[in-house]
C-alpha cells in the first residue's frame, strides 16, 4: 500500500529538487533546468537533475537511484513530467512504471500545447498528482526555456558596466577595467547560462571584444566549470551593414552567427570561415531586434544576454524588448563629458522606463544592480 | 572600596552610550553628540546624554540619575570629559566629585589643543582611564564635529537624487518626483542633522527650493521631531553675483546666509530682510569654496549638506572637498539626454574619482547609495 509523505515537507523536498535543477544552469539549452526528488517515508531515496539535452532527464536519474524504493514513494519535479515522446521516452511513463504514488510538481509545463498531459497521464494511472510548490522559484530557474515557449521570444538579459553617474566610457572610448575581476567573473557566468551573447558592431570593433566564455574566469568549480565548456552560448553579432572584418578578433575566436540586412550575397564568404549569416529585414542598416529575437527563439535560444554598447543596448531599452538589467557599477565618477548608459534621448519624464529594483550587492569592489521592468507602474 | 567593572562588558554598555549619544543628532549643533552610562555591580545605574548647546553635558545627567550609587562606579563616556569650563562646568570635576572608581571614554577629545586634558585630570584624582572602546563607532557619531577640531573645516555631505542610469533631470529642467515619499523623509533628515544646507543659485531659481526641514516629513517620533525643530539648519546659499532675487521662496521661508563675490555694499539689503550676507573672494563670479567651508567652520559648522545642481556638487567634487555622497537612486531610466549627475568633465580614466561604497539599501521604492573618496586608491 503506497505510503502518502506529508504535504507540509513539500516546499522543503521541492527546495531540494531546485537545488539540483540549479546544476544544469550552465549546459540544459535548450532544454529546461529540471530536477527531481524520490521521497519514501519522509526520507530521500533518490536524487537526479538534467544536465544535457539527449542524456536522461531528471527524473529519470532519481528513479534509477531510488530502485525498488521508488514504489509507493512521492517524486518531486520542478516541471511537469514530460508526456511525449522526445530523445527520451516520457518521463510521465517512467514514473508510472516506477510505481510511484504521488507526484508533486513546481509547475506545468510552460507550452500551452502541452501543458498538464503529463500530468493527466499521471493521474490517470492512479496517482495522486499536485502542482503549484515553489512555482515562483521554478519558474524564475527557467524563465528564458519560459517565455520562449509563452510567447515565442526569448528572455533578454542586458548587462551594462557603468560608473556611479552612470558613465561607461570615457569621450575618447578609453573604458578598460571599469569593474574588477570579481564582477568580470559575474559576467562570464552570466554569458555561460545564457543560449545567446549577443552584441554589436560598435562593441565587436572599438573594444575588439570577444565574447567567449573563458573556464579560468568562471570562478566555479570542476564540475560545473566542464558542464559550462561542452555548451558554450551562441555568439550573435548584430551588423545591419556588414562593418565588421572577418579578421577581428571576434570571429577569430570560434563559430558565430551575423545578423545583417546586408545582401545575403555574402552569405558564402561567411559560411567558409565556419560561421553562420542570418538575414534579417531592417530600415536604414539597422536589424529588426524584434524579428531576430523571433528567429533566435525559433532557433531555440531561451535567454540571450545583450552585452552591447549605449547604441544597441539603448535600441533594445526602447523597443520594450528588455526583460532584466545587470547593471555593474564601479564605484568611481567618470564625469558629464563620459559616454552615457542607455543612447535612448527622452524628452518628458513621462517616457521614463519604470523599473523595479530587485537586487543590489556587493560583487568584489564593485556592486551588481539587477532591475526589471516595472509592469505594474 | 571601589569595585571595577569587567572589561569584558565594556563594548556593551558604551554601545548602550552611543546610542544615547544618537539622541542628539538633530540638536547638539555645535556641540558633539556625547552619551554616557554609569555601571554599578555590572548593572546600569545613570543615563545621560546632551541635547542641546548651553544645557548640561550628557556626564551631568548620568550622575544626577546615578546619585549615590555613582560612587565606586563605572562611567562609559562617548567622548573624553570636558576639563575646561565653558557654558557648563567641567565634566571631570563632576566625575572625580562623584566618586567614580573608573571612566571608560570611546575617543579623546579631537581637538588636538585639549586632547587628553579630561582623562589626565581623572587619573590625577585616582580614577582608572580607559579610552578607545568602539572608538570607530563614535568618531562616525561625530565626523562633522571632528573634522572641524582637526582641520578646520566641516564634514562635507553631497546629496544628489539621480536616476539608475545618473540622470538628474531631463533636458528642459523637469524633475520634480525622481524619487518617492521614504527617499524625501530620508533628505529631511539628513537636513535636520546638518549643521548647514547649502544650495546654489541655479537650484533655487529652478526648483524654487527652499531647503527647509518641514516636522512632519521628516518620520520621527515627537521627541526627535521637537528637538529637530528647535536647532533648524543655518540655509547657506552660494550666489556669487546675486542673480537670485529676495523675492524667491528660498529668503521668503526665513533667514537664510548668502555667501556672494558681489561687492558687500548690497549687504543692507539683506540685512533689511532677516538675511546674512557673507562676502568671499572668488573667481569669475564664483565664490571660493574652500573659503566659504572654512568660515562656516569658523562659525561652528560640523557638517554641510549640499543639496545642489550639477554644477555647485561638480565643483565641490572637483576640489576635493567632499567627504561622502548620498545618492538617491529612483528606479528608472531618464536617457541620454538628460542631464547630468555631476558637471564635471574628465578626459581620461585615471582623473575619475575613486570611490568606495559603504551602503546599498532600499529606502520605499527607491534605493540610497553611500560612497566616500577612497584614499587608499
Amino acid at each position: 500500500m503506497p505510503s502518502l509523505e506529508h504535504a507540509a515537507a513539500d516546499p522543503q523536498f521541492m527546495a531540494r529538487a531546485l537545488e539540483l535543477a540549479r546544476k544544469g544552469i550552465y549546459s540544459t539549452h535548450p532544454n529546461p533546468r529540471v530536477g527531481c526528488v524520490i521521497v519514501a517515508d519522509g526520507k530521500i531515496v533518490g536524487e537526479g537533475w538534467h544536465a544535457r539535452a539527449g542524456e536522461p532527464h531528471a527524473e529519470v536519474h532519481a528513479l534509477r537511484q531510488a530502485g525498488a524504493k521508488a514504489r509507493g514513494a512521492t517524486a518531486y519535479v520542478t516541471l511537469e513530467p514530460c508526456s511525449h515522446h522526445g530523445r527520451t521516452p516520457p518521463c510521465a511513463e517512467a514514473l508510472v512504471d516506477a510505481g510511484v504514488a504521488r507526484v508533486v510538481a513546481a509547475m506545468q509545463d510552460p507550452n500551452p500545447q502541452v501543458a498538464g498531459r503529463g500530468l493527466l497521464r499521471l493521474m490517470q494511472a492512479g496517482i495522486t498528482v499536485q502542482s503549484g510548490v515553489l512555482e515562483a522559484e521554478a519558474r524564475a530557474l527557467n524563465a528564458g526555456f519560459i517565455k520562449r515557449m509563452e510567447k515565442g521570444l526569448p528572455f533578454v538579459r542586458v548587462k551594462l558596466a557603468m560608473s556611479l553617474d552612470g558613465r561607461t566610457a570615457m569621450a575618447s572610448g578609453e573604458s578598460q577595467w571599469i569593474t574588477g575581476p570579481a564582477a568580470r567573473a559575474a559576467v562570464q557566468r552570466l554569458r555561460a547560462q545564457a543560449s545567446v551573447v549577443l552584441t554589436g558592431a560598435d562593441t565587436v570593433l572599438a573594444d575588439a571584444a570577444r565574447l567567449t566564455v573563458r573556464p579560468d574566469e568562471l570562478g566555479l568549480n570542476a564540475e560545473l566549470t566542464a558542464l559550462a565548456m561542452t555548451r558554450p552560448p551562441l555568439r550573435v553579432l548584430v551588423d545591419g551593414r556588414l562593418r565588421v572584418p572577418l579578421s577581428t578578433p571576434f570571429y577569430q575566436a570560434g563559430a558565430a552567427l551575423v545578423a545583417t540586412c546586408a545582401a545575403a550575397s555574402a552569405r558564402d564568404r561567411f559560411l567558409e570561415e565556419g560561421h553562420t549569416l542570418l538575414a534579417i529585414p531592417g530600415s536604414n542598416g539597422h536589424v529588426d531586434l524584434r524579428k531576430l529575437l523571433t528567429e533566435l527563439a525559433s532557433q531555440g535560444a531561451n535567454e540571450v544576454l545583450v552585452e552591447a554598447g549605449p547604441r544597441l543596448a539603448g535600441a533594445f531599452a526602447r523597443l520594450g524588448l528588455v526583460d532584466e538589467y545587470q547593471l555593474f557599477v564601479a564605484a568611481k565618477f567618470l564625469g558629464s563629458s563620459a559616454r552615457p548608459l542607455l543612447d535612448m534621448p527622452l524628452a518628458r519624464m513621462a517616457e521614463a522606463t519604470p523599473l523595479k529594483i530587485t537586487e543590489m550587492r556587493a560583487v568584489g569592489d564593485d556592486w551588481r544592480i539587477i532591475a526589471v521592468p516595472d509592469t505594474a507602474r
